[in-house]
Parts: C-alpha cells; structure tokens; sequence
C-alpha cells in the first residue's frame, strides 16, 4: 500500500477513464425533462455497471419518484475512516443546438478539452471520483469508500432529503468528499467553503382562456403579460437590489477578514467582460465588488419568460396567459422557505386583482459555509497543495449543490468542497467542455486525499 | 337590370359561392410568417382565377415587397358611378393546434357555422363582395365595379400606401365598400363609422451573449429580462392607464351624443365575460364603460413575451435575450408616428442603462372617423334595412383597417364599412368560424348596395 504505486496506476490507466468519460458523456441524462426520464437511469445503470463490473464495490439503486439514487461500497478495514464520494450523473438542458459548434452529446477533443454537455458539470468529476478509488484501491488502500450519486442535482435534488432520511446507516461517513464546486484557474487550485442556497419558482397569470383580438377587445380585458410585468417590476428597486421586505434580513454580513479571502479570487474585470460576453456593464449592489455580488450575496434572477405570440411577425391578440421562471440564491443564514414565504406574500400584494395566478415553489435548497478548521478540509488543502506545488485559494462558489446541506441535516456528516471544472467552462451554457490536463490532475489530487484522510485517521 | 333578377340569381348560385368558399379557404395565407409567402402568392392567384373566369373581370396582379395587391376591374357604363371593392385575403397565424377543433385550413361545418382560420376575417366576406358583384352583373347593373384585395392587412399593410400614390389612377372612385368591420349580432345589422388606428412594435433587450450559469454570474450579470420589466412595468400606471407622456393629448373627447350612439351596442356584461372567458374581471379606464374602452379609447397592449428558458422545468441561468411584442390602438386624432416617437422616448427615459436594446416601429395606421352624413353611409343603411327588415346599428370598431384611411389620403377614395362576422366568431382566435345564414344575408346586403349606389348616382 502506497500513494506512488496509486500514482502510478493512475496515470497507466488514464486510456481507460478517457473512454469511461467519453461513453458516460454520450448519455443525454437532462433531469428536468420528463422526455428524458429514461436516458436519466440509463446514466445509472452505466455507473453502476462501472462500479460494479471495474471497481468490484457492492451497488445499490434507489428508486424516488423522479430518478434514482446510485448508492455503491467498497468496504475496507472495519476500523478504517470512512469517506463518502458524491457527484451527480443528471445534467442540464443543452439548449439551442445553433449555438453548439459540436453536438451536445456527442463528445468531441479539441485543444486538450473534450466538449459535451455535463462534462465539467459533472460527469468528468464523477469519472475522476472513480478514478481515484480505483487506483487507491488497487495500491491497496483500505480506507472505506462509498459513493452516493444522485441524479437530480440539477433540478433542486427533490427526492434527496427523502433518501437520506431513509437511507440514513448506509450513508454514515467521516466526511463526504464532493468536487462538484469547480476552481478560480487552470493554476488556482481550490477548496469551496461557501455555497448558495437556491429558492425557485414559476409564475403563471392567467387571462382569458384563449387568445382574444386586441381590436375587439383590447382596453378592457386583462392581460396576463401586463399583470405579470406589474407584479414582478416591484421585485428589484431602481437599483437592482431586490425590494421584497425582509428578503435581506437573515444575511450574514460579510467580515472585512473575509471579504480580504475573496478578494484573491479572480472574475473577469468589467472590460473583460464587456469584450468576452458584450455586455454594457455589469449590474447589481454597487457597495460589493462583482465576485462578491456571484458569491456572497443573495440574488432574485429571472430565468425565461413565455406568454401570447412569439412566432415571427405580429399578431394583435390579447395573449391567455404568461409563465416566468425566476430563482434566488441565497446565502447563510437566508431560509429557502422563508424566501419562499415573502415572495409570495409580496406578489400577494402587488399582483393585480383582475387576473388569476399561481406561484409553484420549484425547489428549496439551503446555503453552506464550512468551517475553515475542520479538519478534512486541511487535509484536501495538502492534497491539492502537493499536486499543484502551490497553496490552494480558498473560496465561495455562488453555484448550489443542495445535497452538502441535506447530508450535514440529515445524516450528519459535513462536506468538503472542491472541482476541477475551469471558470471559462460554459457550464450550464452551450460548448459545455473540461480541460483534460486539469482534470487528470484532479484525479491525482483525489487520490491522495484518499490516502491522506486514511492516515489521518477518523477525521482528526 | 333588376334587383330581383339579381337576388334570385345569387340564391340559385349559393352551391357555387360555398364552394369557393371552400376552395379559399384550405389556402394557409398567413401574411406575417415569411415561410408562408408562397401560400399568400397562392390566395392572390386563386382570386385572381376566379375574378378572371368566372366574373370576367380584367385582373392585375400588383407585386410589392412582400405580398401582391390584386385588382381586378368589371367596366360598366361610362357615366355610371364607381364602386371599389376592399378586401384583405391574407390571415392571421392560427396559433396553437391545440386549441383547435378541427384543423384550421380544413374547413369544416358544424351547426351552420364554417370553422377555418379565415372564415369570418375576412375570406368569407370576400366570396360575399364577389358574389354581389357576380349577381350584379349577372342582371345586367352596368355599375363600374372595381376590387382591390391585398395581402398585408394582417401585418398593418405596409406596401398599400406605396402601391396607391403608385396606382392612383386605376384606383379612383366614389365610394369603397368594406365589409372587413363585422356586425354587433345575428339580428343587428351594422354600419361602422370608427375603427381604432394602430402603432405596433418590438422590443428586443440583450443580457450577455450567451446563456450563463445563474450561480456562477447571478447578482453582477446584466438580466435582459429584468431590464425589460422594468421598462415596460412604467407603461401603464396602476389604474391600467397608458403613463406614457402626451400619449392621450390627442385624443377627441367622447360626446354624450355619442356615448348614446355606443351605448345600443351589445357588449358583453362582466358576469357574461367571466363566465365566456374565464377572467377575473374587465380591467382598464373605469370611467368609460367596458365597450367604449374597446372601440373609443387607446390601449397598449402586450401581445408576446420570449426570453431564456422556457422548456419542461427549471434551468438556472442568466439569459441572453428577452423580446417582447405590443401595440397600441389609437383614436382620432392620435398619429401613430407621434406615439412612436413618445414611446420611444418614454422607453429611453426608463431602460435601465446596463442593458443594450432596440425598438423596431413595426407598423403605423390612422384610426377613423366617417362623417354619419356621408351619402353611401346612408345608402348602406338602406342596403341594410331592407335586407335584415330592421335598421342598422352605428357602430365603432376597435379594430384597425389601414386600407381606410390611406384610401382617403392617398386616393381621396372615402370608404362605408359593413360586415358579416358576428361577434363571437373568434377572429385571431383558435375555431375561427363564419355564421352561414348571416353569410348569404351579407350577400344579399352588398347586391342591394350596388343597386342603390347606382340608382343614386355618383354619390348622391
């Protein structure tokens, strides 16, 4: 049992995770689609197939009502720690295929990045996961390993608090190692101690119940777009910042200590960002810098907006009804539910009489600051440290994983933070791609973790 | 030459006209959308065949921009008044197929009624004019009857002003008859002495240039959405009334002679809205009632809302662009021009300042007023009377006709409008549909029109 014999296996087999990466990126498993319900558990079904036939741990899949939940083991010596792997297989939407130079799923190598939707979010993380306990394992490592891969992180993780309720003894471990949260540069390797929450809705206003002719009726029947414009212009004030009453009231403010941390995290300058995505400037509390408003500050954004006629042309309809997608991130100590709680009660109050609504609360998911001293994120400090030759950044990622605060509420364990996704990767957006040397770097990283939480102990 | 000669005539050929009818409408002519250009050249020469063949009248088919004006010319006696005929064989998209009974270019019968997109605006009402002047000249009325039948009605007529200073000469006559401006009811026969002017627009507002991951940029990125709400929230004040400044300086003021006119016009009760339509409630000016509003007053309404993601479920991000459709309906004496050019200053005043966007002046038509002492309004009336055994109401429509008032400026042709489309034949709307009986009544009425006008003389 040593690291270097795993280092050494590692990179004798990065052949092999390049095609496990590649098969696992052709399956289009977009969670929030029904249509795609079926392609979801066939991501499942490969990882376990994985899992079991490659790493020989023991595999279990979990039904819910949406997509199921891949629980594996690779049990080690009884009075070894315990350290439980997290990713998810789900991933987002693609989008429109015109703005794709390649195809979504279809995975393609150029200039050392392999482009497909889900590869830095997350499948490449996952297949780096597996990777590394692969190599631990086979340098005879016997830590205890279990992975708990979900396939709804995307939509909000629904079904996971559930799960973990019931599946509370399976999924006991000293620290749950989770590198879904990206770093700040190819050469800035990061630990993640903070996370936004996420509170999301849709907003649907009806008007009549089919489209009427403005010229007959225009003037005095209710307009759905109108009504959905009034309601949700008093959501930000002038400035931007968001005007629904005691929206800000559980926010932590921000120390000037940590406020110094963040300041080491690179963003794109406002020029940069005016040549790279063409904007006019950015927005939002002008008493944050820009990284602090995407980290540490919470947000309302408003996601899509459908209602009446779209197609080309005009047509003169008073339009039956408008749907708004919009969310919140959140940040400690702000209450999905709570948030949930206000919004509601202010559109109450300014939505008007004349149309009927509803406001379907998507998803909730709480907020995460870890505490800098625990000890495995000292521990994946060093692991990082000693594959880069540099001292990590410590970070805030303004992205959510729901699942770092449902393990901490309902099983107890914390989680520590990392990835190796780039900032410039276009997750979430189209040409989605991993940088390969980053991620094989990651893999090394992830291995010696492994090695050094055992040495360590049980958490110490 | 006798009237009788010519309403047995138009009876006996009903099969015929039915037909036509039948043919016409299987036609997709869908003005707006440029993939069906083809199908609108196909309407126009589908017209043009039956005016040449079977009317035997002389045909020109007028090429503009987008889609043709055709013209066709049925010489009587040299000394003999002229009659225009003004239809528009051009329709509206048909929406969602969902909403549909049955398909909206297979026109279909059920209870009396004709269902296609179409039937009632205004292809049936077409097939009426031909008949009437096919019955006429049948029984040797040696009228001069021309038509002018364009294709862009749907879309504002942006080509009509052009094509009229261009054609003024084949265009001249004393009076065009329009039956595009339906009727208050089954038994009401209707003149119509006001229609609503038009300014229509698109706003296209830009965030980043593509999609971002609302974690990641959420709080400092440029929301176009945003940005558009908050603009277009300022164009109404909370009472629904248009906040634009000067928008209503031009407005002529409601008599009480004429609110007493309006008032013997049947509109439906609020109970009878809720019940039809499913609204809350009739929204806009309280101190008008809820027909004025509609046929009287201004409105901007919304007709389309697109921005980001707007698939199956949630998808967290910031979107690229937001594109909104609306319009106003005008009045006497409001311009469109001078609305455009306050919209645009309002919008300038209040887009927020972080966001690039742009404001396309789709089309502008006047709204008008015919002086109630025009003598073919007086002709119509009588056309009317002795048709329905009843007389016509006086009504304003709130829709838009452009060909009206550019007739009269460009031509100096002033127009009578009629019509055949009941008030619940869902024009624009999902199971358009045209009321047969009152169909054949409408032909009856026209055949009658152009014997009175020529009895009468030139005008007189």
């Amino acid at each position: 049992m040593s690291l270097d014999t795993a280092l050494l296996y590692l990179r004798k087999n990065q052949p092999r995770y390049r095609r496990w990466l590649e098969d696992f990126l052709r399956i289009p498993s977009i969670s929030t689609d029904p249509a795609y319900k079926g392609e979801v558990r066939r991501a499942a079904e490969w990882l376990a197939r994985r899992l079991n036939y490659d790493l020989h741990a023991h595999v279990q899949l979990w039904d819910t009502p949406r997509h199921p939940v891949l629980f594996a083991h690779l049990p080690g010596e009884i009075t070894a720690p315990t350290v439980l792997l997290y990713g998810h297989y789900d991933v987002q939407p693609p989008g429109r295929s015109q703005d794709w130079h390649s195809m979504p799923f279809e995975p393609v190598i150029r200039d050392d990045r392999i482009y497909a939707r889900g590869a830095a979010d997350m499948k490449a993380q996952i297949i780096a996961l597996m990777a590394a306990a692969d190599a631990a394992r086979a340098a005879g490592l016997p830590l205890n390993i279990k992975f708990l891969l979900e396939g709804e992180e995307e939509i909000g993780s629904p079904s996971l608090p559930q799960v973990l309720r019931e599946r509370r003894s399976h999924l006991e471990a000293d620290v749950c190692l989770n590198p879904d949260a990206g770093m700040a540069g190819e050469d800035l390797p990061s630990v993640t101690y903070g996370l936004r929450g996420l509170a999301a809705f849709e907003l649907r206003v009806y008007g009549p119940q089919e489209e009427l002719h403005s010229g007959m009726y225009g003037g005095a029947m209710p307009n759905p777009i109108q009504a959905a414009i009034q309601a949700l212009s008093r959501l930000h004030d002038a400035q931007g910042r968001i005007a629904v009453p005691g929206f800000y009231d559980d926010v932590v403010p921000l120390t000037e200590e940590e406020r110094k941390i963040l300041a080491q995290i690179p963003f794109p300058t406002e020029e940069e960002a005016r040549e790279k995505w063409g904007i006019v400037a950015y927005t939002g509390e002008p008493e944050y810098t820009p990284l602090e408003r995407t980290v540490a500050r919470p947000t309302l954004e408003f996601h899509g907006f459908l209602g009446g006629y779209v197609g080309a042309g005009s047509k003169t309809i008073v339009p039956s009804s408008a749907t708004v997608k919009f969310s919140c991130r959140l940040v400690p100590n702000q209450e999905p539910d709570t948030i949930h709680e206000r919004i509601r009660a202010y559109l109450e109050a300014h939505m008007p009489a004349w149309v009927k609504w509803e406001l379907e609360y998507l998803v909730g998911a709480w907020p995460v600051l870890i505490p800098l001293d625990l000890p495995p994120v000292q521990t994946l400090k060093q692991a990082l440290a000693d594959t880069w030759q540099k001292e990590p950044l410590l970070v805030r990622n303004g992205g959510t994983i729901p699942a770092v605060a449902f393990l901490q509420q309902h099983v107890g364990v914390p989680s520590v933070l990392t990835g190796f996704a780039l900032p410039d990767c276009n997750m979430h957006g189209p040409n989605e791609h991993q940088h390969l040397p980053t991620w094989e770097k990651g893999m090394e990283a992830l291995t010696r973790f492994l090695f050094y939480f055992f040495e360590r102990g049980k958490g110490v």
